[in-house]
């Protein structure tokens, strides 16, 4: 199966193609980045393995092998343009952008602070977290990427399961990430080395892109409402690597064992690991693997639980690659295990 | 005046004789550490000002000067058995360790896992937080030296005043430490450099021991009860500094107003600032200061407080030289600005 | 093949295991630490790739798998005395400790401060650097893993070929090394975090036990004597990852072809890569690679060589891949690239 | 006694305003930034002590108080046009850009890719490194502030007095220092946080504009010529520090006296520290202080010396200011121990 892979100058391409290059099933055969056109793909990233290092690096507007998968790590305005051309060309899409999360137009102009010239695709599109929407992706033609923090709160509470039904008040959520889920490698003064080093910092309060998203999805499958999900990301002075806590209170005393029942049924998810105390969550078991971690304490009728992703693979290109796998009828955890 | 510093080979004793060295009105006289007996104070910090240089570490028992200031930075075992000999000696005491903050046996024993044999003692202490309790700490003689984390949580909230009253939920709270407010020196695996960089953990999950003494004194001069204080502490993988976020619901909706209205009570506090947007709250602004830097942001009826402190400074050697200052009766930002 | 990995519990163990996880022709059955027996893999290393997630750590002295080759990531204790053993009972063995690397029992007994109980054992042993002593690894039973420092060094000043006849005075080289690679997990204050953290120091200067290893290998095939190797290790506030200067003065001049004319020799090497610059040298590029980057640059007869490598990859675990393979008869970069 | 400072709003004119706010004889009235005209000091530097939190920057082209003592923190460029108008004026100046530090037109244009257009002032100023030059700089109008890595090489060397003569072959020397040295607050992709964490990279080799200087100090008062230094600065990933080891061969037997007889003679140097062992050299003890700190050890007639500064104090900011107090008659560690 062919791929080609706009943005692949990107941290997350980067990823991409990394694990691509011990795919057994796909062929990388298209990268783009309008920043490295003509330069090949050994000479941006010389420590990815060296199975694709002879790929140049193409402009984004260059055509595309008609046959293949298509996986686009661009920024958002990219997205927004080229995706509706590639979809009526008949390619298969995973978009790791932001721009097809989310079903309220109204919140996607809000929080991402664009318009949305192609918000009919939202009809067509599929979210793409296998552990909560495993059969549509099978079928899907376009998947939609989720985001990295989005990722790490979803999936908790999606697997809280019935037990949502139950919860008092909000829920009070604060992450924080390593640098390359925040901003990578841009030339700017908040990115130096002397601005992030020694330092850990909020940031978009009340206001972070993923938000709605969150909202949306945690709320899967619920025959009630989700309380308001209050989300505070940090930028954390290390390379890669989320940590989310999710402080939740519900009306009535909790056993352990009643959250320990809704989690079990998740248990044989290939990339969810439940870990017995929350203090054992580190964000080294997690860094390049494609699992998410999670844990729980309960007190009385107060339950936190705590997940930990690699920023770039559960949280971008690994997700990526299990809908990949997914979408083409391959073993989900080919590549990533 | 005379200054004993007992537990001075620790990192909050260097700090407290870093800030003595220029203090034009306290004399530091006598130093201990029962590691570094007989070691002079410059072969264990040659970074510290060289006017104490030549001073010896004594042993914990040794006899200390009858008519010094003296100051326990020394483990809680150790200033439960101490503190009480000294004040019958009659000196006067600012008590850096945990033992005498909180007026609830029960949770003292609960929290600190420790017997407290000595409890009657908190008839007297005055909890040394200025900008709560100034008067009382004017006249006291034996101080309590706040908890870093619980200053960072304590002052925003007691800040609010009467909306206090009007918090409908939890008070869901994240703060994060550097290595030095959370282990220092310590010889385990959990504090080298490889379990530590990279790396980001939460820790104490629901049982901190500062939790009791936020409750206590966040809701200073309250009327009714203060809702439930869920705290949630984790390691940094950085020297110091400590970022806090309160996350507070209210039953009705606030303006902006509202609250600096209230902030504006304490806008002279020489050591509170109060800044434009929690996004400015920065830990490179109060390393190595006395600051308490606040800030906060609204959006309907829910608002977020940030607080940001050094842990080794308004956390607990600046905050207890503020003490001694008012103790006796010299201008309260001597040695400090 | 079969491969039994002793010393497992460490982190060049944890690096082989996660090599052979993705290598096609060995299958690992056998691990042993003394600190996790009876722990599963999976439990001490929850981040390595799930293949071998169920084997369980046996003490050293269990008996090992028959036909299996012996990978030794053991202490220099623990190798002087099992090696022995192991070579009468007819395994393959890789020796990663440093006790089989130089044919002065002097030098090894002055610079490792440890008696040679079986020193007879330099006759049979294989001196694994492939870059330099291919053909005898191919068919050696019984092979010593180079040491990491030593790998920096030796291949740069081997690669020069005849022109080392030329060198006029010492060879100066400062190497600095990630914390990986000098003291991993060892429970000392050394290796705290508030030790390592903004700080770089040097160590074991005019001793470090890779320089006899140094001297004697740098020197291969001369036919004079090369000057005097001074070498001086830092420790670097990082993961992993060495870099290695090494300074020389000619007694003529040279230009910048005559040393490309040498290294030409050695550019099909499939893991030694040669780049423009010295200032293109970037850890980053070696990092969770197998390779050794070099460059270097002239100015009248000065010469500077700067190399790079991982000190667990091409520094300990994947060198020692690359020498099963060879020993077996595998294709030299399988598992590697 | 009055002083301007040009160019505050950098990281060594933010030092010196930390050191003056705790001067007692100095007191600043004027400081000048392009970058940051009509802020207060307090909205840049929020951290400095409150002393002169009410300065407001202004251009470096305003009005300078004529009766101030003059310290330039700005790019050699503009020392280059301003130093002659402000002598003309009759300030006294410290410039701590490197346009006056070396007496060779051809050196400084070559190393620092600058026309000389004022190089006559070569022949008026004083180069400002006490510990070799005091007694001029007492009576100097115009000081040149040495490099910091300049200042690291250039006192070991000397303080080895008439021993210097006997030096055989190159001073190869290999420096390291944090990213306030090396680019500070630039808004480039190599002072990244991405880029310069989990990094460590040689640079300018061969090249390095502060190599013409070292050159021409540390032979002061020689009688022979002294060898060819060789020199290798490094960027380390921390805030700030240098660390330097200088390697010497010579031509005869050393012992270990005839290094310490020579280095006893600046035993009372109140800024440099002689330590037992070059491996007690750590970069924390110096941090935030003046102190040069040097040790050595011998193997046969090789000698290597290890030294460590702050690249921000002793090789920045505080050398200016005890340039400072020798030029105005104080007492040479005020406001610095």
């Amino acid at each position: 199966m062919k791929v080609s892979i706009l943005g692949a100058g990107g941290l997350t391409g980067k990823e991409i193609l990394r694990i691509l290059s011990r795919h057994p099933h796909f062929e990388c055969v298209h990268i783009t980045s309008d920043k490295y056109v003509n330069k090949s793909l050994i000479e941006i990233f010389p420590d990815l393995p060296q199975k694709y290092k002879n790929l140049i690096f193409q402009k984004h507007s260059s055509p595309i092998p008609t046959d293949s998968l298509v996986v686009l790590a661009v920024p958002d305005e990219v997205s927004l343009m080229m995706t509706p051309l590639l979809l009526e060309k008949g390619h298969s899409i995973i978009d790791i952008s932001g721009v097809y999360r989310i079903h309220s137009k109204e919140n996607f102009e809000k929080f991402y602070k664009l318009k949305h010239e192609s918000f009919s695709l939202m009809d067509k599109v599929v979210y793409g977290l296998p552990e909560l929407n495993r059969k549509n992706i099978k079928n899907a033609q376009f998947v939609s990427n989720p985001g990295c923090y989005a990722t790490s709160v979803i999936l908790p509470i999606f697997f809280l399961g019935e037990l949502r039904e139950k919860i008092s008040g909000d829920i009070v959520i604060s992450s924080a990430s390593g640098v390359s889920g925040a901003g990578g490698r841009k030339e700017e003064v908040a990115y130096s080395f002397l601005s992030v080093y020694e330092n850990f910092k909020p940031y978009r309060i009340f206001n972070h892109q993923h938000i709605p998203e969150m909202q949306e999805y945690s709320a899967f499958k619920m025959k009630t409402n989700l309380p308001e999900i209050i989300f505070t990301p940090h930028l954390l002075p290390i390379h890669s690597g989320i940590l989310t806590d999710i402080v939740i209170r519900f009306s009535k005393e909790l056993d352990v064992s009643m959250i320990e029942s809704q989690f079990n049924l998740f248990r044989k998810e290939p990339f969810i690991r439940f870990l017995p105390s929350p203090e054992d969550i580190n964000l080294q078991n997690i860094q390049k693997t494609n699992f998410l971690d999670i844990s729980f304490k309960v007190d009385g009728n107060k339950l936190i639980i705590v997940s930990a992703l690699d920023n770039l693979i559960k949280g971008a290109a690994g997700q990526a690659i299990q809908n990949m796998n997914l979408m083409m009828g391959i073993e989900e955890t080919v590549g990533l295990l």
